[in-house]
Formats: structure tokens, sequence, C-alpha cells
């Protein structure tokens, strides 16, 4: 960087023309201006707000979407103080100038990230990362741990631990209670536990991580460790690339344990009614043979964005004399050695048993109904996820933390756009690859508009496996494969399909996926909060199984639902860290009396 | 930073001079011109390895020592490729110039530091933090973690695991046993299964952490957070900064944990012998009620560098009817509320000891046989460790790696000098506390050469107090009393002073310090081992406590010994986790059979 005589370092073209946008922008939100505002967006662009400005997680488009956020918002926000980030200098490439920038509101800090088209906005994002008054105790903040000084009265953290966990839930009352201890919902306790609201975690197995150490035993991490970090505390430089499931479970167990997370393992949640008047759940568990009813403010359900298992009716099943389970109750290959097993389905979970039923041994036909998509581990690794989420990105400064914020910074209207080039790359790549699978009889598809696996997982959650070996045993035939077929009905010892092939069975695995989450609800609530919430997950992009009208976020994840006080948390690691922030920071709001009025409440479209 | 025409940055006047210094060792290095390069080094100069060219701990002193340790070991060391650090500039400030550097040798990496007065070196530090080809898998060498493809005789991540940890010590042997789970012998364990050395550690607790977990409620770090990382995970940014025992504990188990250490807990160390023509050594432990012989190669005793507990011998000892035990039994105060204490020493578990009593409401009397050097916690985080380790620290890039490797670029010999100016602004600010001290009749010292607590602690390990509440407590006379006297004998029912005043007592503790750990090996070994070996800990400084002559080096501490294959670890959690690499390393270098020639073994001068 140069500098001026006087030594004051110049401001590149790029930080000039940040500036100057920021300035303008500024000048109309501080004068109410919300038509000069809306101007200085381009006429296709968006602005993505998490919390800051909606108290939701909501994009709108063009000026007019911008119009109209800021008539609702803008009276309340009071944003002020947009500048760049003096950490990161602003840059132009291809005539997109960018910029990190930061802000306050009335209530919180915030950060965001500006992408101009000439001197128009094209993309803003505007996130609040901590609530004035209530930081987090982090670094200069942090806990002294021991208080100085001779104290008569002196309760060790140990004692007031063990006090704080036998009252919470019995003489005290939580303010949320997490349905579900999986990775999300141990992260969202750990930054509720930062933030002070006290929360009780409800886990039906007995130690937390046991929701992966119940699975099959090859099961690993398809995503690489780089993308996994919980909050707080990353995983370490020696982690695996790809986790083992033991080795996560222990990882997620300690993490419950140093983050002092009040889980309760070995209870099931029963039920659980809203009373509008008091604005109060009430959530039983059984807990050690016992049914507690505990009454918090605030309901998280974090029990796996697949939601509830999707069996399928098929004529026969009744007389079907094998055994036969939905893959989320497969207890793993050991007992299937020597037996023939047919599973029906194509995606990751088929793949991943079919594999280990292979490997331990048993004769194994997959029934491929329609197309899947397929990416090879390393190529996903290669070509989509290295620029953020890689040793390579790490060592060029972008951290986890800096990585889920330029993810974030993509609009999901434009995001396939970005991906069918890396897709369209991985195919020519991994060309020799596909020829073999179809030359198989596997019936493959790379998304509706050839945009891949992430936007496949963002959309409907299901359609892809991630192959880490499965692939190869289907393509030389060691796993049967009969594609483009329906399964009509079931004999005592065989599965027919639609061609008329008879497949002997002595095991079948339905891999038929999985509901929305709002089954969930409807299981622990009842069907009519179900429907009121409608449709968990997906975009409303109008293709196959995420029917529109488009919706602009996920829907109903980590932000108000048309039911008060009740949220859905969850998704892959990524998401389950970052959004964690954000849902961990509307529950604190609302529980320290910080008003939070909700812009764009998400209408219902779908029930399911 | 500006640059040449060509785009090329300029070199500094800084580092054009530490070029020149670097290029002129490096000839006289490869040309074997030992006296060339010793002509390099000030008169007053000091060279300081960590098993880069001694495969020892060693600082040597003028172009005489220098001149020495070539002689010795250039031949076999192959040192070359000095240079700058290129992360790290060079830095000129009052006549001194400094800089990192990086070289290699014929078997490993190094990492250094300079300071040149003028152009001849004044200090030089030379480490080695890998061996070629045995890199750790860490950052672009971590392991994959699964296997991809299909394999059916796959072995799972944990089916490894419990099958390793069932044969190490009973089908296959270890090559490394580290007797002691603490700190200490976690922090090495770790580096050593990240070397893929096969190491048992063996550990009387039921848990990791426990030898924290066990002692008096009260107890907490005295060292903030910042010097207190193990190596690989760092605490998160939410860590206490004192961290209280029962969260450490917690932490070391869940470290044992994610590390994979093997760790045999419940087991007791009975007794070891080295066969010196097998090189073996015979290692019986009692585990599970049987006892089980281990024949490791090396033996590490990370008992605590406090070595055994010194019990006086006083008149009465017998005849006395309250409790009475050693700081180290001492359960805590629960069950002498409304008793009568008498504490004999004033050291940092008497001060600890004495506030604990007082807090649970005994009568305490405290007897100070001499002088002690008083620090307050928040003095000496403010004004002797700031600058290397907190938090404003991190922020100016001072990494914990970089503070320890700042700590080791200073010599022994002159390190009190650093020192002395720190207490003398400590004794300024707290003018006020220490003459409160006086008038109760405190006995204060500041160090035999004023040079405060770490000198101490490095020569000796003990004669001091970190001040975190108990001496307000002397001040004020909530805990009593009795300076400059001893104890001559006990009653029945009190402790008889010097000064003829007799203190009733129910309880008597004895915080009369510890022996040199050597100790622990002719408990263990015998007492010939432990004579052979000799002294451990202390500078020979010829201070109180540490009888000269001048060492260098702390004595048989994390570098060979006297006795073959018998190694010393231990020290606060810097050292712990900074010396653990070079012991790490040593070990390594031995099992891979990389030749390890010892120059300068340490004499023994002291037997204890």
């Amino acid at each position: 960087m140069t500098s001026t005589p006087e030594g004051a370092p110049l401001r590149s073209d790029a930080a000039i023309r940040v500036d100057r946008w920021l300035g303008r922008f500024e000048a109309a939100l501080a004068a109410g201006d919300v038509e000069a505002a809306a101007g200085l967006f381009a006429p296709e662009s968006f602005w993505r707000d998490l919390i800051a400005f909606t108290w939701n997680l909501k994009t709108v488009e063009g000026p007019a979407g911008v119009a109209d956020l800021l008539r609702h918002t803008l009276g309340h926000t009071a944003p002020r103080g947009f500048m760049i980030d003096p950490a990161e200098p602003a840059v132009e490439a291809g005539g997109i100038t960018e910029a990190w920038i930061v802000f306050e509101t009335a209530v919180g800090r915030g950060r965001g990230h500006l992408r101009l088209q000439g001197d128009a906005a094209f993309t803003l994002l505007t996130t609040i990362y901590e609530l004035k008054g209530h930081e987090e105790p982090q670094g200069q903040r942090r806990p002294r741990g021991v208080v100085h000084g001779a104290d008569r009265g002196r309760t060790t953290w140990s004692e007031q631990r063990q006090r704080d966990a036998a009252e919470l839930g019995i003489t005290t009352q939580p303010y949320v209670v997490i349905v579900g201890g999986g990775q999300g919902g141990l992260a969202l306790g750990a930054r509720l536990r930062q933030l002070d609201v006290p929360t009780i975690i409800v886990e039906r197995n007995e130690r937390p991580g046991d929701s992966w150490r119940k699975r099959y035993k090859s099961l690993c991490l398809h995503d690489p460790v780089w993308y996994d970090h919980l909050p707080y505390l990353d995983f370490p430089r020696n982690w695996p690339v790809f986790s083992p499931k033991d080795k996560i479970a222990d990882w997620l167990e300690m993490y419950a344990k140093v983050m002092e997370l009040n889980i309760w393992t070995s209870t099931a949640c029963k039920r659980a009614s809203y009373d509008e008047q008091t604005g109060e759940w009430a959530v039983v568990v059984e807990r050690g043979g016992r049914e507690i009813r505990l009454r918090p403010r605030q309901l998280v359900l974090a029990t796996g964005m697949s939601g509830k298992p999707s069996m399928p009716t098929i004529d026969g099943m009744a007389v079907f004399r094998g055994d036969q389970h939905h893959s989320s109750a497969h207890p793993g290959p050991d007992a299937y050695r020597g037996k023939t097993a047919v599973v029906i389905g194509s995606n990751n979970s088929a793949h991943d048993i079919c594999a280990a039923l292979w490997e331990a041994g048993a004769d194994v036909t997959m029934v491929q109904r329609s197309s899947t998509h397929i990416v090879r581990s390393d190529s996903l690794m290669e070509l989509a996820l290295a620029g953020l989420y890689s040793e390579a990105a790490v060592a060029s400064g972008i951290t986890t933390h800096k990585a889920d914020m330029i993810f974030a910074s993509l609009p999901y209207r434009i995001m396939h756009q970005f991906q069918i080039p890396v897709y369209d790359a991985i195919r020519k790549q991994d060309a020799e690859f596909y020829a073999r699978l179809e030359k198989a009889g596997f019936l493959l598809d790379y998304g509706d508009d050839e945009s891949g696996l992430f936007m496949k997982y963002l959309r409907r959650g299901s359609g892809y496996y991630i192959d880490v070996g499965a692939s190869e045993l289907v393509a030389d035939g060691r796993i049967k494969l009969h594609s483009g077929v329906s399964v009509v009905r079931l004999t005592e010892r065989a599965v027919v399909l639609s061609n008329g092939v008879e497949l002997p069975a002595d095991l079948i695995v339905y891999a038929t996926g999985f509901g929305s989450m709002n089954g969930w609800a409807a299981d622990l609530i009842s069907q009519q909060v179900a429907d009121k919430v409608g449709k968990v997950w997906g975009l409303g992009s109008g293709t196959t199984k995420d029917p529109g009208p488009w919706e602009g976020e996920e829907r109903n994840m980590w932000k108000p639902t048309q039911q008060p006080a009740l949220w859905f948390h969850g998704g892959n690691l990524h998401q389950s860290r970052h959004y964690s922030l954000y849902l961990a920071l509307q529950l604190k709001a609302r529980e320290a009396g910080i008003a939070t009025p909700v812009y764009g409440l998400q209408g219902v479209h779908h029930l399911s």
C-alpha cells in the first residue's frame, strides 16, 4: 500500500467507490429517505438480511424489495456507522467491487458484505453478530474463572455447575428447550450458554454423540473437516479430513462437557403444547422413568433436518418373512453376511448401506427408481469446496468464519448460476467414471438445471450420493442394480419389480427418504400446528421436490415460523454452526426483552 | 514496505545485517571453519541449542563455547539453509538487531532466533521442530480419516482403536512408558502419538484430571489461560482466565480422549529396572488387581516437578493427637470447620490451604519460618506476563507458540537482568500492599538478587506465593501469623514454637515443600540410579536452594540424563507444552534409529 506525504494510507479506487456508496446509503437511511436508499440498488439486486433489520432471515430483490423492507424496518432499526471493515481491503475484479462492511443498529453490532456493479449495489448482506449489552464473554471479556479474595460463602465452579444442573428444569425453568442433542442442538446450546440463556437440551440417547455412534460402522462424515467446525472450538490441525462416526461422536460428547451444556440424556420428549395466553410451552419429557413437565418460553426442534422416515406402502409387506426396515433403522450389516439383501433407493443412505452390506459379505441388489446425482468426494473437495473450505483456503486467510460469511453473501436466487460451471467441470473431469456408471445401467442426473449437489441439498435435501466408494461397486456389478423400475409387491421371500423381475431377499432396506421436519411437530405437538407451520426446508425453486413459489430463504429454518415460539434448527455442520448464531441471537433478544418486530414472516404454501 | 522499481521489496538495514551474518555463519559451517564461526559471536554471547546440533538442551557461552560445541557437533549435524523466516521481518531497536530464522540439518528442520550487537551475535537460539521423513500429520498432511472405496476386510477407526488399546502392553510393547497422566504426561503423550511412537501413560487415578479434581476445592490455576494451552488444541476463546480445578480436570480428560492417548488409569507403577544389555526397561505396574510387566525402551517420569513431599522430623509428632499431614495430602478444609489449624510454611500451598481453611470457618495460624516472595496475581499478569501471554499479546500477533519461542530465546544466564526491573516495578506499584504485610509481621523477599518470582521458580521451584487473596487475610490478621520462628516440638494438642509460643491445634499441615524429582527414581528404580542422575531442576545459580556450579539449563529436565533411557518431564503448563516437543523428538529419533550423539551431557554435582 502506498502512502500520502503525511503518511496516511491512500484509499484504493475500490475503497473510494465503496465509501461513496456507504456514505450515500447511510445518509438516505438517516434521512428516512427510503426511495433514495432503494435507488442505490441495481435493477437486478439482492439484499440479504440476517436479523439486523428484519429480525428474520430475509432476502429482498431489486429497488422495490429494498424499499419495502426499509419502509417496514427503518424506523426501529436505527442503522448507522456503515464503513469498510478496517481489517479487509475492498477489491475490484471483473467490474464487481467487493467489500466487507461493519455497522450498528439500535440494539446490535453488525457485519456485512457489499458487491457493487459500477456504483449500484448488486448484493448486500447485513447480519448482526452481537447484541449491545449482551456481548459474549470471549477474549478480553472472558470470565476470570476464579474469584480472587477470601469469601466464607464461596461456591466453587463445580459446586455451582452441579447446583445449576440440579435445579434447572426442576425448581427453575429453562427459557429454551432444544429437542435433539446432535451437532445442531449442541451448537445452538453452546451459543445460548455463552449468551446466558437458560437452556435444556433433551436427547433420547444415553450419551451425546450416540446419534452417530449407533449407526452402521463404516459411516463417516461426507463433508471435510474445514466445513465441520463447531462454534468456539475448532477441530485441531491433526483432525482427519473425514471424521469416522465414533470419533465425531466422542468430540460431540466432549464438546457438551467443556461447553457446560445442560443436556438431559436418556430423556424422551413425549409431547408439547403452547399456551398463547401465558406464552409458555408445556413440554413433557420422560427422564429416569418419570414424566417431567418443562415450561420454557421457546421450543426448538433440532431433531435432524431429514424429518421423519418416509416408509412406502407396498402390497405384501405384511407377508414378507425376512427383515425389513427403513434405512434410518438399519442396524448395520453384521447380521447379514451370506444373506441376500435388496435396498430400495439410490441416494446417500442406499449407497452407504449397499456398500457396507457388500463389505460384510452379503449379496446386495440396489433398486433405483429414479435418477440420482453422483459426485465423487475427491472431485467435490477439489472443485466445489476447496475455494472456501480446505487447507489451502485456510492458508490464504479464509477462516471458517469468513468462508461462512462469503457463502452467506451469495443470494439463493442466483446461486445456481455459480454452481452450474462447477458441476460442468466435474462432469468433464470424471467423464469416464460417469460413463461406466451409465454402462452399468445407473440413471444419472445433475439436478433439474444441472446445478449439482449443493443446490439439490438446499432445495430438497436429497437426490444425490457423495461417492466414497460404493459407485465402483455399482459400476462393476458387485452391487447388482435394477434401475428405472418400481417395486410392485412383496412375496414371502422376494421383491417383485415393475419389470417383472423377482428378487429373492432375506432383507429389504427402504432407503426411501424422509418427510418434512414439520412432521416432528405433528408428532410432538399436533397436526394442526404442523400444518400451521407448513413445509420445512427448500427454497421454493420450482424444481423437483421443491415446489414454488420462490421463498428466498430456507423454509422455516432458523427463523420465526407461523407458530409463535417454535423454531427449527439443523442442517449440515456448516449450517448448524453459522445459523445457530442468528437463531441464538433471536432467542436472546426475546429473553432480554428486546423488541423483535419480524419483517416478512414466511407464508405457508405447502403442508409437507 | 517500499519496493524497488522492479517490484521486489527492498531489504531493511536490519535484514541486510542479519542476512550478512547468516551468510558468514553458514559459509564458516560449510567450510568446517569452527574458529571463523566462533568469531562471529560477541565476547559475551550465548548460543542456546534445543536438540538441533547437540541432541541436548544446551547453552554455550562466548566464542570459546561456540567453538567447542561446533567441534563436537558440526561433522554430523550438516546445518544449512540459514535464512530469515520469510514471515517475520528483522527489526532493530536500541542497538540490537533481532530476527527469526529458519534452517535445516541432515535430519531435521529448524527454527531459531538471532540477536546481533552491531555485527556480532549476542544470542542465538537453534531448535528442531520436525524430523525429515517423520513429519506430523497436520494441516496438509492430516489423516484422511476414512478410507474411501470398498474393502471386505475393512477395520473401522473405533475397531482399530480398540484393538490397538487391547494389544499395547499385552501382546505388543510400547516404545515409551510415561509415568504420570497429568498435564505433562498428556502433552508428551499427545506429541508421541502424532509422531507414531507407541506409548503407554500410566496414571494411578481413575480418570485423567483426577490429580486436579482430588485437591482442595478452591484450587485454581495460578497462571492465566494464554500461558496454559496444551499442544494441538488451544483452549477456546471463552475459557476462563484462571481455570477452576474441576474445569481443567474435565479438559484434560477430554484431551486424553480426543488425542487418542493410551492411558492406563487406576494403574500404579510399582518398580522399574533397566537392562543395559538389552536396552530395555522392565516396568512393573499393577492394573486391575494384577501385575503387568511392560518392556519399553524409554521411561519418562512425569510425576510432577515438585518431587516427593518433604516431611520434617519434629519431636512429638508421634504424640500429637490431632490430624497431621503434608500439604500434598491435605483433603481440603471441610472437616475442619470450627477447628484450630496450624499450617507450617508460607509458600503457595501454605497460603492456599490457610485461605481455604479460613473460608471454611477454621481458626488458622500460619507459621512462617523464613522469608517468602509474594506477588499479587493481577500485578504478575499486568507487569510480568502481559507482553507475551495475554489477550493483548494475542491481538498483537504474539501467538502462544511465538511467546514460547521468545521466552526460549533469552539465555538463563542473563534472564534475571530482564526480571529485576519487572519486580522493581511491582514493588513500587504494590508498595502499600507490601507495607501492610510487613506490618503484620510477614517476612518478605524478592529473591536473592531481587529478580522475583519466575527466577525463583526456575532456580528452586519454591519460595513464593502468587497472591489470589490469602495475603489480605494475613495482613489483617484473619489468618494469624508467627514469623521468623521454627517448630521445636509438638505436644498432644499443640505446636510449640522456638519463641516459646504454644499454638493449640486440631490440625497441623506441613506445607514444607518437596524434594528433587530424582526421589521418584529412587522409589521406582533404585537409590543408585537416583544418585547417578542427581538433582533434578534448578540452574546452578548459586542462590538459595540452587547451588552452583552454573549448569546453563534446567538440571535433567527434558533432556538426556546420566541414566540411559531415563527422562524427566514436567514443569508448568508452558514448559509442559513447549519442552514436550523437544523431548518427543528426542524419543522419536531414537525410535526411528536416527543417530543422536549427545553433546555436553550434564554432570552431577548434587544428589538431591
